[in-house]
């Protein structure tokens, strides 16, 4: 294995839209949602492991997931957490493993990817993530990965490339969540892709483009440079962390840079986003009913998900395109085309019930 | 109190509509179901304390159900139990206790009244009684309550009766879950009353009747003249019960007799026989949705029943006249228009889920 290639995991979200099943204390990476016996963070780190090096795979996330981190990644040492004291969006999180990387390995190639997607096809993934690794070796751009839409889905960016013969392309153009009238048109053009949230980029390049677009992060990051990978990195961490401006790899970078790039890809990509997501990936009955953890009864009723606690027994009677969900403490009943409500929904319980159901 | 004042509660039924907070293990008539602090069962009995001796107050009940009748009526002695040791409907039940009150004091006048329903106005209630106990000392007839039809419910039975200047009204006709078209011409023409369910009447006289209407089952039970109130009733119980025929005392003797006759009356009935009658009686917030247990948030929703575990939280987007259960093994969820169903629920959740669940 290239011991240039690194991994940086973005395991630090809550999923507020997955409440209530994503919780603060338990959000979405950490929970099987699939059923498949393995979380999603551990998912993600299975696809990476072979192709580089473990010791080369870094976790990103909130300090409090550090020992459900530790415990579902027992390949992971602490040495290769980077532990946010508070949540400041991508951009700083990126710089901050940019540095630790460069302070290691300055030819370091990294990989940066959430821990709660799902990749149906591994083997293309893997294939894809090769060429761009090495186009990234040869080339100082900055690469995102780009799924062909499938829907004029609202709830994501879209990215525009220049068409040409090569497989990688140039971006000319990022839009976060059009509107739908927008994301129809877009889609018509046939030149956008989705923003998978998949970068590969040098180490060098990412830094070089920091100090270019976002220079006050890159000064407060490089004060660092003698604490990285060192005992004084947490100490240094917490105190300056906190002063970072809170912004998003893509408003941040991506969106100003003139050498970001495209690879499109196929690879059956899910970002898990919402329940309705999920309803799509599922395996579902003739009524396109979908069931994890209990045991459910469904009559007179289609396109529901239904996700309980396990042995739970269910009886849902003429209901059509639901979610509903319970645990322990909460039941969830909404409409599955009114999943964008689950973060104002999640926003009532907190204030209505309190933080502990949220 | 009159000393030949009897109360026969009737408290067998497994409340099926009411699945799946009422089950065979746990019948309705013992929850709490309206939150007073009190069983259905616990209010029938109050009821009727100190208007009738307590002594001579009887529950009639499925045999499994005796520690639950004796935990939850410690005034009620073993020998004020009707065991039955099978469902027969109403008529055998009736009829047997006739005989033990007969064989006690042949001067009995027998209130026989459900255990599962509410009635708002205690004190109208008992003025009803006594009127009805009186007449009945007095006459050699059967009289049941009945009840201004405030809509028309096709789930009650109906009684035609002839118009006169008497409280009390000469009965013409009984017609048990006419169809919607028959239960509106029925309100229309202002003669019917929905049967409650309570009757009152002599021992003699009632005895009488089976002897003339069921001789069969009054043979039947005729032979149990020497173990009433001993202690081998129940050993006779336990052999003959089992071979009487298995009919309501309404198609069984009140269809068929000539000297019936019905109150009218107004105490605020409820016989709480569905989720949406439970619903009808419940506080409710200003979108008429009523809350059972839990701690339920209603979002953009309206006219639903929503009873879950106590301490279970609830959110509900998004959905109109609904019934939400849940319990510690199941939920159900179904539209109230379709509570008529709740019976084949029950059946294809006993099918597919076992016994333990109904």
């Amino acid at each position: 294995m290239n011991k240039n290639y690194y991994a940086v995991i973005m395991a630090g979200g809550v999923g507020s839209r997955f409440w209530p099943i994503s919780t603060q204390q338990f959000p979405k990476q950490f929970h099987d949602i699939l059923g498949t016996g393995k979380t999603l963070i551990q998912q993600t780190f299975n696809r990476f492991d072979g192709l580089i090096p473990s010791e080369n795979i870094l976790i990103a996330t909130h300090k409090k997931y550090e020992d459900l981190v530790l415990e579902q990644l027992p390949k992971i040492a602490s040495s290769q957490l980077l532990l946010e004291p508070i949540m400041r969006n991508t951009a700083p999180c990126i710089l901050y493993s940019a540095f630790k990387i460069y302070n290691e390995n300055p030819s370091g190639i990294m990989i940066v990817a959430p821990s709660d997607h799902t990749i149906e096809n591994e083997k293309a993934f893997l294939k894809n993530i090769q060429t761009s690794l090495n186009f990234c070796s040869e080339n100082d751009i900055l690469l995102t990965l780009g799924l062909k839409p499938e829907n004029p889905n609202t709830g994501y960016g879209y990215i525009q490339f220049n068409t040409s013969e090569n497989d990688i392309k140039k971006v000319l153009n990022f839009t976060e969540k059009p509107n739908l009238e927008t994301a129809i048109q877009f889609i018509e053009e046939g030149n956008y892709l989705w923003n998978s949230g998949i970068f590969i980029w040098s180490v060098k390049s990412i830094l070089k483009t920091f100090e270019t677009h976002l220079p006050e992060m890159f000064a407060l990051f490089s004060k660092g440079q003698n604490s990285y990978n060192k005992t004084s990195e947490t100490d240094f961490i917490e105190a300056n962390y906190k002063v970072s401006q809170n912004i998003s790899i893509d408003f941040g970078i991506l969106e100003k840079a003139s050498n970001v790039f495209v690879l499109p890809v196929n690879f059956g990509w899910n970002d898990l986003g919402t329940w309705g997501s999920l309803h799509h990936k599922l395996a579902k009955d003739q009524n396109q009913n979908a069931t994890i953890g209990g045991k459910v009864i469904y009559r007179d009723s289609e396109n529901n998900i239904v996700r309980t606690q396990s042995g739970k027994r269910v009886v849902i009677q003429g209901l059509n395109d639901y979610i509903v969900v319970e645990n322990e403490e909460l039941i969830l009943i909404c409409p599955k085309n009114k999943e964008q409500e689950i973060k104002d929904i999640r926003l009532d319980v907190k204030n209505k019930f309190g933080d502990n159901f949220v």
